[in-house]
């Protein structure tokens, strides 16, 4: 089994949505991206809490024995986000962000994760992603996901990480804004022209689109009645896929297509509770009998 | 090999989009639904047009064998339509609609034509719908379309016809205005228990659900490059669909679920040109060779 390697936020997260609030809950992309990955993989997490984190969090990530040596405590506050969820739950307002400890991170890669041959990248500046691939010694699969505020204000250090990636994941609306294409076939060859050798759009409850050299694969998302809060969807499918594509080894491009199927199913569950309420009660069980529901929906 | 039955529009469509303009095309819903049906049945079509009908229009019916001994030539005007596409090819804003003779149309279905097997009652008033049914003498299968105006303004017709459907296509938006769910899948469930045996609900791009006795059943959308307009995707789908299922004789479930796929491959050709453009140039070989892309493209 091979290692896997975030790096990312941990964060306080408070959420309000139709089925309730939330206040100051375990999330962050590198928790939840190691979360969902701990189903299949021990995942190593890098990142930077303040000194207000608690030991039931720390409880949290080793539970699903996250590996948190590369988890630094700074002296001030952890980052906290704090937002609320239209009606329909694919849009939501940021209410406020307090980047706090993680505003000056520069991560270190502990020397015993400097091996991890799975890499991911969470959302971050694409010159601190730059600075942490480096730090890699033997990466054989590395991803990474960015927002709009990057493809808008740092253009040229994206363009120059692009070409280093195996996958790039990223959402519908960014791709638009990266390519200025809105037809999502053309937004992802496009995409995959700068660089990547994948690329992934992530389409919320619509699913997800793959782009490789084996052509375009796409996959609807995991119907679910219970919507309770979509923080951490997007983490958590890379999570889930990098996990089982670690786990797996058999020949691409059969391995990727089905870890992007894990990558729904996990992040399917994530939604299902506040934060990480729901992923805290699931089970390798759970997720590979959902995948078996997925795969006879989908077939015809 | 069944019979298939459209009742719905013969229209004049004027159209914008990105790509273009187009002023007075054929369009309506029962011209694309037996269009799309045409590769795999001879449908049947009742409709009415105008006195400014011209025969070229009439030659593009027959010449993909659509049976018009249903289409009524009134005093007036066909109905005319004209619609502008937004950026995005989601959303597009009604500029003209000019009901013309099909405002005061009362269908009659011809003797020859009342022993249909397959029904698809487009789009129109739900008392007409109604009207229409109770004209057929062995109905196997009946679909309904219906839209936001009727759930809005005649929610008792619409309550009266829905136990009476085989099967209820609708988009997402009108889903939620039927039941107000916002979530998909419990609208999809929740209009089951109007009355249709199963439910479609259309998302555009995004794909299709589908809600039956047999579970739930999602397929994405056909990822084209060349979306120039969408304008008669959903009829197409439908007659695709139909015409699928008149056309296969092996049992339920799996043959509804091959329809739903045949429909989004058939609409997936509809939206690379204008109007009827692009499928006027298919063939039933191009329409299997993009089952099979989309087959290998979904599997894992």
């Amino acid at each position: 089994m091979s290692s896997v390697l975030v790096v990312g936020t941990v964060a306080f997260d408070s959420i309000e949505t139709p089925h309730g609030v939330v206040d100051d809950a375990l999330g962050g992309s590198a928790t939840f991206f190691s979360y969902a990955a701990s189903f299949f993989v021990r995942p190593r997490l890098v990142g930077v809490v303040g000194e207000d984190f608690p030991g039931a969090f720390r409880h949290f990530l080793s539970e699903r024995h996250i590996d948190t040596a590369g988890l630094v405590t700074a002296q001030g506050k952890t980052f906290r986000w704090k937002g609320r969820y239209h009606a329909d739950m694919n849009n939501r307002d940021t209410l406020e962000v307090h980047l706090n400890v993680f505003g000056t991170f520069d991560p270190v890669v502990p020397p015993a994760f400097r091996d991890s041959e799975y890499v991911f990248l969470a959302n971050g500046h694409p010159r601190i992603q730059m600075k942490v691939l480096k730090q890699m010694t033997r990466p054989s699969l590395v991803m990474a996901d960015t927002m709009d505020l990057w493809i808008s204000t740092e253009h040229d250090a994206l363009q120059e990480l692009l070409p280093r990636l195996d996958g790039l994941v990223l959402n519908d609306s960014e791709a638009s804004l990266l390519t200025d294409e809105k037809n999502m076939v053309k937004a992802g060859l496009a995409v995959r022209k700068l660089g990547p050798k994948f690329v992934i759009i992530k389409r919320g409850e619509y699913g997800s689109m793959l782009f490789s050299e084996d052509g375009i694969f796409v996959i609807p998302g995991f119907p679910t009645a219970q919507v309770v809060d979509p923080t951490g969807a997007g983490d958590s499918y890379a999570g889930g896929l990098m996990g089982y594509l670690a786990s797996d080894t058999t020949p691409p491009p059969g391995r990727l297509r089905r870890a992007m199927a894990y990558g729904t199913v996990v992040a399917s569950l994530t939604v299902e509770g506040f934060g990480l309420d729901r992923l805290r009660r699931a089970s390798r069980e759970q997720i590979d009998h959902r995948l078996e529901s997925y795969r006879n929906m989908l077939a015809f």
